[in-house]
């Protein structure tokens, strides 16, 4: 069953349009909750007057940041620490006085419709005293007069840094040094299904129903927050329309759990609209690098040395984890004896940065793939050549945290893969002179991701199963399904394991905190690695009991091994008893019955590396500042695929990502106030169908032997590649380097001409 | 925690309307169905057009007999059996052309409003062939042509019969042998709310939300019904508005599940009105018993014989399983060397009857309380001294099904304590000799009763724990809370043998097949002694796995024994770890993290018998054929009470339904079509609050070894002892002896002028 194109469980629900989401659970006569968000970028609330707001009928309640529990907390989908040195920055309240970029959240109305509530929203008056604005972070870190946050003088949320062997020395040795800055920019998740919650009360305690991809944790963070136990909590995830990181954070969930313990349990909607997805909830970190590499006379990496400067934006959330994940992957990959890193997350005047798909790693490849490209150029050598030779071959680990090691390594097949699509040899040579405006160019970039967190945090997935009468069993799982296919594969698992068919594995789409087994979530590529673990040690357990129960009804005679084999026992090679028969049994046995489930929970400790690579060819028109994309591939070394065409389905998305975040995709924020110019999905330019050219996604099936069926990470690493490789290829089209993303035509026509090219 | 009076865990929802029922959970859009039912009461459909009727705007369906699929199935909740044997009589189809009752259901619409499908039932035409219709079944079982089911020329549905001793020679023996006919009428539940349900489809698989009492029951009969893999039905049950049987048959939900494939899986409200609940869900057998007892000179029984008709109605549904239950309650409690029973269930022309709380018991203990009254005043001794003479000491076993056995018996505690409420010695004197067409009288019976089905069928129940971060716990349970607080006592349960506070408990009230444990569900008084026995060794799984955590905590030094006391880990006399720091540590140590659950699926191999009786003092007006309740109470020999308020509160319940059975309650049906002519409450005589006396209830606490925390039966047994209570109060008060209830006013003018007294 592993290793099939079955298709979606899910997908017959959602493309009729049939799968209940959060607002398809909503039912009539909620309340309807609005956040007021603050109209200025850094400062403080001097008076709020909401008299007028409370006398509009219709509104049931206005809360405001006076009214809030007093109990700072995290937000990041992080499970939580017994150590409070490992725990996450609690550094933000449920409302806020004290303004931390535009759009902060001051208040909230309750109210018995949307209409009233907006209206209500309005009539709410806000005074402000104002504190400058500083929306970069090579700015911040040196300071704010107040600080962003405590007693931060310099606004550095964390610094961290690493070093192997030395690198000064190992510049000084190197024939050739390269120092580069590069930049990338925020972005936002534009997941298709806006954040929504609805919470109620019941039974004294707290329901909240949500988009999340992280149940269990958003119940922690609520209990956090309100400061109550968090058994009081109850958390229920749908299906839901994508999050990509973005709801791997805890959003408006804590407001949306106060706001009905202030209507007396009320059920209460809130839902944020597109424009404050963009600017309240979280984007991709800006993050700023400067590079430096030196190469001996033979083209090999001697030292290498990054400087990361991240910007958080006004709260912690998922913090330094981020910058940090980047400096992790400098340290892999590439075999260099003098190695160095450090990484600056800083607070800022902007949207809150999160967690989103890759997590750090797009912003770190695309320097680090555009500084090979660079190093290969200066020596005038084949980027691909460039690579090869600095590659390491086969297993690796990371120096300082050892278990995440490439525990299989197929990133040479990758390369002759991707470079066998794109005709690398050929089209380097026939590109290499051109004139005129329009130009054509090939670039390629590679990367490596690890599959879980461990051992940088814990990893724990739960897992439970039973079986029915009819010999199908019901999986249940706290990992979530958030578009990624993980419902399926899942069902592929379980199946494979107990030797059935997968429509008889009926998989529980819904978590509910109260009885779905305790898992993270969905985050870090970690489920079918993670959470994968659980589910075939889970029904290895189930088909023990199986098999141990079929003894009980076999005669006493019968000595020959038993096995299970799509709905029969056999003993031997002997059918000897249906596994429905056996199921009866177990229910309706006057004499022995007892049905047959089975639950774990798993702590998994060991993680793998995953590998990829992108080429891209493309056609840059330089005087209209365009790239046309004439063809890409993503070739991937995820271990062996669970079900492919759900993984090319998965490198498809993550390659229209990559493609946005390297084009077109950017949230512009004013210099000023930090207020976001463009955070609606008119202005903000992500790619469509339209935009897109024809993708290709390949694999190299390696067994990974970390994996529980063999595979590793898949969900992330396809949005990594795709920015780097075709900033590289437009180097190689016009001989330009930009080193800042996204090429969108201002950028390329200021570039170009910068060049002499136009 | 067991043994107190907490508050009901739902209260505050319940008494809030917050409580959610199935119809709160229909989302909007839901299609509504309805059901035609047939307009006479025996006979075929000869012709049936739906033409215009499926022409209405808005009409989305119509489907009929011709179109469901041809599956029989049985209906009752009963477990399920692995033997054919002993397998439930499949004689149901979802609908059908085959009329046996006036009101079966022929055909059902699915329309897009509830009026429009109102309106398409009446344009559907149907044509009938009529057949005689018998309502009686002492006639019908001399059989009818053609018979009512298959090829059962006599109508009997079943017969069994058992003999202890030699009866004949018995009643040879006797000095006084009194013969004698009673009879009780057909009585519906009237539950709060009507039987409701929605059904839909999802990844293939059916779902039905409804009011029931058995949902893991519900699942398989549909599965039945549709022909389809058990696996592939999902049943969920939301809070429901009582019970009492009715909805441990499974009733419209495999249509309402058929309707829904339909209709391309669209949701279908199902709601059933309240007049279809008389007539096409389910009611109280009537049954009819000849009896006989002889008695030597001392009033000693020496031997007594019962034969009983019970009307079955036109479908099997529970079937002989009431009958018999009778019969077997004839054979416990009193001594008797010779003791004979024999019982017949017949199908009639008549709304089915299935079970109804105390099943089948409190008609057997009409006929055998009354005829205790009628051989006592045959013989002039007082009928609670002749009782006391004839009843067991102590502990008892049933002679044919040997588990069944009074492992305590308090029952001359209890006569003890009803006798010294009504003044029963004072009583009996002081009305011994009245005038005038108002007089009083005190009358008393009593019964027993087996707590769960042991060993006539399977005791299989289920329990889940989990426990949160904070220390509290979640508790899953596929036994059902129908009103009767079970979710109370479970919670009760699992906080005393975790030594934790209730409100730490935090018990999961919906049942889902998909997620829910196995449990057959709510019924025969079992979940207390049956699904506790579970709750108890799934909290003591659960407790063992907290000590075994706690051990590697702790030093390794520590060989003090370990024990969990209110949220605290204590080392002999010393609190040394809290319960909340070692639930944190398991989900969150990176070293050895596991979250503690436990499950278990338990066969429950035992039983046990609950006593009590009833004392009445009643002031009977024989001109206007009123009996007024003075006094009335129940005492209770029901073990341990797990909950005294909540045993209360049960105990009134059941006390109101014996008052209305014995006084005024009758589906009084038509004798020539067998239609219903009073179902409706308007005319069907339900005790209301100003009907109803203040009620008393009393108890002996015995500590049962059976019960799993010291209980037994409490959940039907209110309702048995009243009826014949109040009508041997009315022999007392007038010497008039009524073998038939209710005691109406017709009845009871006509009884007096036949006797000559008015």
């Amino acid at each position: 069953m592993v290793g099939k194109s079955i298709p979606r469980v899910d997908a017959y629900e959602k493309v009729t349009g049939r799968a209940k989401f959060t607002d398809d659970l909503i039912l009539n006569r909620a309340l309807v909750a609005k956040v007021l968000h603050s109209t200025i970028g850094n400062g403080i609330v001097t008076s709020i007057d909401t008299s007028e707001a409370e006398a509009l009928p219709g509104v049931v309640k206005v809360v405001t940041f006076k009214d809030v529990p007093d109990h700072c907390y995290p937000t990041p989908g992080h499970p939580w620490s017994v150590e409070p040195a490992h725990q996450d920055i609690a550094d933000r309240n449920i409302l806020t006085g004290r303004i931390r970029y535009y759009g902060d959240d001051i208040a909230a109305v309750v109210a018995e419709d949307e209409v009233t509530a907006s209206r209500a929203l309005k009539l709410i008056k806000v005074e402000y005293e104002e504190y400058p604005v500083e929306i970069h972070p090579r700015k911040s870190m040196y300071g704010s007069n107040p600080p962003i946050h405590f007693d931060k003088k310099d606004n550095v949320l964390a610094r961290s840094n690493f070093f192997i062997g030395n690198v000064d020395e190992g510049l000084e040795q190197s024939d050739t040094v390269v120092k580069r800055s590069y930049k990338t920019s925020i972005v936002q998740h534009c997941h298709i299904e806006n954040p929504i919650s609805f919470a109620y009360m019941e039974k004294g305690r707290i329901v909240v129903v949500t988009s999340t991809q992280i149940p269990h944790i958003v119940r922690r963070v609520i209990g956090q927050a309100l400061g109550i136990p968090w058994g009081r909590v109850r958390v229920i995830k749908p299906y839901i329309g994508g999050g990509f990181g973005n709801k791997q954070d805890v959003l408006y969930e804590p407001l949306n759990a106060f706001l009905t313990t202030q209507v007396g349990g009320r059920p209460v909607k809130l839902e944020v609209s597109r424009e404050e997805t963009f600017c309240n909830t979280r984007t991709r970190h800006s993050i700023e690098y400067d590079l430096t590499a030196g190469v001996d006379k033979e083209g090999h990496l001697l030292a290498k040395d990054m400087k990361a400067y991240s910007s958080q934006g006004a709260y912690a959330s998922h913090g330094h984890a981020i910058a940090a994940n980047g400096l992790t992957a400098w340290r892999l990959q590439y075999a260099c004896p003098n190695t160095r890193g450090e990484a600056y997350t800083i607070y800022t005047n902007t949207p809150t940065a999160g967690a989103m798909r890759a997590y750090g790693i797009p912003q770190a490849a695309f320097a680090i793939e555009c500084l090979m490209d660079d190093v290969a150029a200066e020596i005038h050598t084949d980027p691909l050549e460039f690579r090869r030779k600095n590659l390491i071959q086969g297993y690796y680990e990371d120096a300082y945290l050892k278990p995440i090691a490439a525990n299989t390594n197929g990133i040479f097949q990758c390369l002759e893969k991707g470079a066998e699509y794109i005709h690398w040899d050929e089209k380097r040579k026939e590109y290499a002179d051109q004139t005129g405006s329009v130009r054509r160019g090939i670039g390629m970039s590679l990367f490596s991701y690890k599959t879980g967190v461990w051992p940088i945090s814990l990893e724990i997935a739960g897992a439970r199963l039973s079986m029915n009468q009819d010999g199908s069993v019901q999986l249940q799982i706290g990992a979530t399904e958030i578009g990624q296919g993980a419902d399926t594969v899942f069902s592929q698992m379980a199946a494979e394991t107990l030797h059935m068919d997968v429509e008889n594995v009926h998989i529980v789409t819904v978590q509910d905190t109260d009885v779905t087994p305790f898992d993270t979530g969905a985050y870090a590529s970690r489920q079918s690695f993670v959470t994968g673990t659980a589910v075939k040690q889970c029904a290895e357990q189930l088909l023990q009991k199986i098999l141990d129960y079929a003894k009980t009804l076999l005669p006493e005679q019968e000595t020959r091994e038993l096995s299970l084999d799509h709905g029969w026992i056999y003993a031997g090679e002997e059918q000897v008893l249906s596994l429905e028969a056996l199921a009866q049994e177990a229910y309706y046995s006057l004499s022995n019955s007892s049905v047959l489930t089975a639950e774990v929970s798993t702590q998994v400790k060991k993680n793998t590396i995953a590998t990829g690579c992108c080429f891209a060819e493309v056609e840059v028109d330089m005087k209209l500042g365009t790239i046309q994309i004439l063809n890409i591939i993503n070739v991937h070394d995820s271990g062996k695929l669970l079900n492919p065409q759900l993984a090319q389905m998965q490198v498809h998305g993550g390659m229209s990502m990559g493609m946005g975040y390297g084009l077109s995709e950017q949230l512009v924020l004013d210099e000023k106030t930090g207020r976001p110019l463009n955070g609606n999905l008119l202005d903000y330019k992500l790619m469509t169908a339209l935009d897109t050219p024809d993708i290709k996604a390949d694999f190299v099936e390696l067994d990974d032997p970390m994996g529980p069926y063999g595979n590793k990470a898949l969900g992330e690493p396809p949005a990594i590649p795709g920015a780097p490789a075709i900033r590289n290829a437009v180097l190689h089209a016009t001989g330009v380097a930009f080193n800042e993303i996204p090429l969108a035509p201002q950028r390329l026509i200021e570039g170009f001409k910068k060049a002499g090219l136009i």
